[in-house]
């Protein structure tokens, strides 16, 4: 069936530190197949290339097509990478040396056109394209997962910047006096407070702190362990700690939200991640502080909204890297 | 001498709230003749138009040139611009009405193609092109007068926003508890403490609550007032009240262009208006907040440096305007 169609199919890949997602795409950006292995960050992740290679071979040899049917392999990766030359900088996660020179390995051992670019900002473009975003020219993502990443799309093409650091809203400066410590070897980044880790972490340090009823307590004595999750289930059932947590988060959040829309003034800020499933008793109180602390023309004209794609948009945003390459 | 040149010229017009600078310019960005004329805002603004077209008329004939040998009329306005149909959305120091339809009616009082942006990015275009910027892809100029205005520049492009408020960054919240009014409407805003105004209101108020002798005490009272200037000569000579206001400025400050450059890695960071003339008695401590709040890999790459067109920012700015176009 797929070997009649005239259209060649695209192929996008989702790199991760955990698991690789794969998914084989018409050129409309709909998901004809879609499949994950995971990523292998032994022997300094050598094993990474070939794993993907082989799998993707696989389903050309399952979906009865060719190589020549595909038009190219979009890939995202964890890490700031060089568009030009197709080296990510450095992915901590995967064991790769510095200027890893992903994209020529992926073409040698697929030999299919491949084009990377950074994974945070592939789920903004796959938002952009089919999700949230809309087909919005000036668009925000923010992905609020294990950690806080960011892409942005302002005139249509994604802000890479000079050392392709561009995006990093998760290392903000938030708190700029007594944050806590960042994995980036700063203090007090966003990503201290709005990350799922960072939302444990602030649940913890209130709870030690003050002696209120709370069903986080017997979450952490029942399961030994608290998940942002549990904060967000407790607020939505009135909890008072979980409720101030919430709303520390969503003040910093809304802040820093604020401040990124009055400098771009996009039309959309896409919130995705795990975290974004919290859903309204996130998206509300963040709104409530946004609107407090953006410019009065941004307020007038950028929203705020959660991300439709999932774990899919990822995928997605690297099949559109290689239509508009 | 001109009328035997081959190359059209640009006529540039930074059109302020006080004065309206203007200049005829080669294509190469070299200013041949500037001028400047009072901007007449009373009447609504009624005259503006009528006075530059007549002044830009004037400058032709004295010229010995025609209309012909323009390639076009580049402005810069105070306000947030709509660049599709070049209106104004609003200009408060000007008295005109929303959505003021500049572009045509300058248009149409010179007979020469025009083109308009915000003066904030027109600066920063400038600093781009011709100044500290030196030609770089990813740039973001900061004017530091009365005010604090904003222009970005990323993959070449001003950052415009879906509602013409990109650049704002005079209105990132820097105090978020018991700021000080912005005329924004907001509270807490760069603008109340960067600026020449918001640098004045920070040494009153700390000459008021602090018996320290401070050089800034004789100005006041011998002058009636101090200037911006005053603080940071004053600085300059060691006074302790003015390092105090200067540290508090450059914290902020520093702070800010931090949160900015980690968002957009631009590859220089520009600082001018009459605030910037303090030199590094501004700038050292400012880079030293910069340092300390900005992700890692944006420090690596990202330079803080003071803008070298000083008042021609704008007009070369606003001529650069007309060749992109």
């Amino acid at each position: 069936m797929v070997k009649q169609m005239k259209e060649k199919l695209i192929i996008g890949d989702d790199l991760g530190g955990t698991t690789t997602k794969l998914a084989v795409l018409k050129q409309t950006g709909e998901i004809i197949n879609k499949w994950e292995i995971p990523t292998d960050v032994s022997s300094e992740g050598r094993n990474i290339i070939c794993d993907i290679a082989k799998s993707i071979n696989q389903k050309i040899v399952e979906l009865d097509i060719t190589n020549g049917d595909i038009l190219g392999i979009g890939l995202g990766a964890p890490g700031p990478v060089n568009l030009e030359n197709g080296v990510i900088y450095e992915a901590v996660n995967l064991g790769w040396q510095d200027k890893y020179p992903l994209q020529q390995l992926l073409e040698e051992a697929t030999a299919i056109s491949t084009i990377i670019d950074n994974d945070a900002n592939c789920a903004a473009l796959g938002e952009m394209w089919k999700g949230a975003g809309n087909g919005a020219k000036d668009l925000i993502c923010i992905t609020l997962g294990t950690g806080v990443g960011g892409g942005i799309i302002a005139n249509g093409d994604i802000i890479h910047g000079i050392n392709g650091a561009g995006g990093e809203i998760g290392h903000v400066t938030s708190v700029s006096v007594g944050g806590a410590p960042c994995n980036c070897g700063k203090t007090g980044c966003l990503e201290t407070i709005a990350s799922a880790t960072g939302i444990v972490r602030l649940a913890r340090g209130k709870l030690q702190n003050r002696q209120v009823d709370s069903k986080l307590h017997h979450s952490l004595i029942h399961k030994g362990k608290i998940t942002a999750k549990d904060v967000f289930d407790a607020a939505s059932e009135g909890d008072l700690i979980a409720n101030d947590v919430v709303n520390e988060v969503a003040k910093y959040l809304g802040l820093a939200l604020a401040n990124v829309a009055t400098i771009f003034n996009p039309e959309k800020i896409v919130l995705g991640g795990g975290v974004s499933k919290a859903g309204d008793t996130l998206l509300k109180p963040v709104k409530e502080y946004f609107e407090k602390f953006v410019f009065n023309r941004v307020a007038q004209s950028t929203k705020l909204t959660i991300a439709t794609l999932g774990n899919d948009a990822g995928v997605v945003g690297a099949a559109w890297l290689v239509l508009k390459k």
